[in-house]
């Protein structure tokens, strides 16, 4: 495994492989759910390349970039084992100098949800997408479903700039109690942990009601609402409940499959996102 | 010469392309100047390809989009002549279908001069580029001098968002009283054509002065402004004249070369632009 640290050789790199070069850009911090994603990015490609960069141009300004959780030797000794070719891991000033100025905006789909909460958000990680997809020219780029409006955000810029590469979504790998797992849940505290299996426990809910037969989006939500808000950590700090087209993320007022369910609840310190597809 | 008038048709063609690939994107109606370019572009790629597209996200609401001369036949066979290998010709919905929303964006750069007065229009130029870009992966691009500004925010989009291409940049081509050709001076009535001259003789009495060894912009600006005053038609016309620096745009007191002196006026219905580089 070969480790690179500009975007200079990076392209150099690139431009000596021969054969279906698959990418995973992470912010590094690695768990099993990403690995269950590693081992499917070097299955499918004759190379992989994998980036590790805590992009800042995602974190908003009272968020937790100077925090985020960071173990680049763990990080490169879990990638190693997984047989990765690459890893790209460029500095903040090589990815942003001086004077950087441009930026791609994927619009309507990042009005609401994660972008309503989190200006800008998208527009930094749509960004830093087109430069990483620029430097490193994949044939197909994976992502979780976990963070299912990235998943949608990505595939528009793609499709809506003819960029030359598929988007792969591989699904959430959840703990053994159903919390989807994420880098930011080692902020969670014992009893927060406990209380945070409330997302997928809301989700299940809706996944059975529509199972049943029930199309009312109102009333799903409202079913789901109750379920958490039984949960005493997380009562108070619902972020959103969505119901949504799958592709465009519009809210609903009945089902029409495929449907993403999708919600951000509180827990503690961090905020934590999970979702379900109803198909 | 093969006519390419679908995207998916055009990226085959690509994958199928060894060697260097020059581009050059207009949106049609050619005149001497952009043979000039072609035949550069020609000269110094395995293969050359041409798109002839009118975008109508360039162009404002009040502008001349509908009314923008087109002339395809006599565009190809010009083409076809310069020994140019592919020219796509994609249809408008087939570059921005339904939900398209995707837009980049360079800033500051595009702030003043035609990003001033035309609001989104380097917005739509930068999105145009970028999916041509994409869909042709050129190893060059080919742009004319003439459109200073324009040429500024493409290169500071393809080194910000690390694109695997270089923008070559065409000498201005002048008639021989030294108006630059520019397909918009079709609409110019005959005394208007004639008064046109004005802009270039602005721009040479300000080489002449920084020869003399004239540093000071004021005076430069104002001897331009009273020059182009005496030419009835231009009196009242003037857009802007900016003596900026040649990379950043930034407005200067004292002239520091590399230098680009522009100037926009309206003569009878087109606004024209030209620009000279002291150096």
């Amino acid at each position: 495994m070969k480790v690179v640290e500009t975007i200079a050789e990076m392209k150099k790199v690139r431009r000596e492989l021969k054969g279906a070069i698959g990418f995973w850009p992470t912010l590094g911090y690695l768990h099993e759910g990403h690995l269950e994603l590693v081992r499917r990015c070097v299955a499918e490609n004759d190379f992989t390349v994998v980036s590790i960069f805590v992009n800042p141009t995602q974190f908003g300004l009272n968020e937790d970039f100077d925090k985020y959780p960071r173990d680049y030797p763990r990080d490169l000794a879990m990638l190693e084992k997984e047989k990765v070719d690459f890893v790209f891991m460029p500095l903040v000033g090589e990815m942003y100098p001086q004077r950087f100025s441009t930026w791609v905006e994927v619009e309507k789909i990042t009005d609401r949800l994660e972008g309503g909460i989190r200006p800008a958000h998208f527009r930094g990680v749509a960004t830093v997408c087109n430069k990483l997809f620029n430097i490193v020219q994949p044939d197909r780029a994976y992502f979780g479903q976990k963070d299912a409006q990235q998943v949608l955000v990505l595939k528009k810029m793609v499709a809506d700039l003819n960029m030359n590469l598929e988007i792969v979504v591989c699904p959430t790998v959840r703990e053994p109690d159903g919390l989807a797992m994420s880098s930011r849940n080692t902020y969670l505290k014992p009893d927060e942990r406990k209380a945070a299996v409330v997302l997928y426990r809301a989700l299940t809910l809706a996944q059975e009601l529509w199972d049943k037969g029930e199309k009312d989006t109102g009333k799903i939500r409202r079913a789901m609402i109750k379920l958490i808000q039984q949960e005493p950590l997380a009562a108070d700090n619902i972020n959103y409940i969505s119901i949504a087209d799958a592709e465009t993320l519009e809210e609903l007022d009945k089902i029409e499959p495929p449907t993403v369910v999708s919600l951000a609840v509180k827990i503690g310190k961090p905020r934590l996102i999970d979702n379900i597809v109803l198909e």
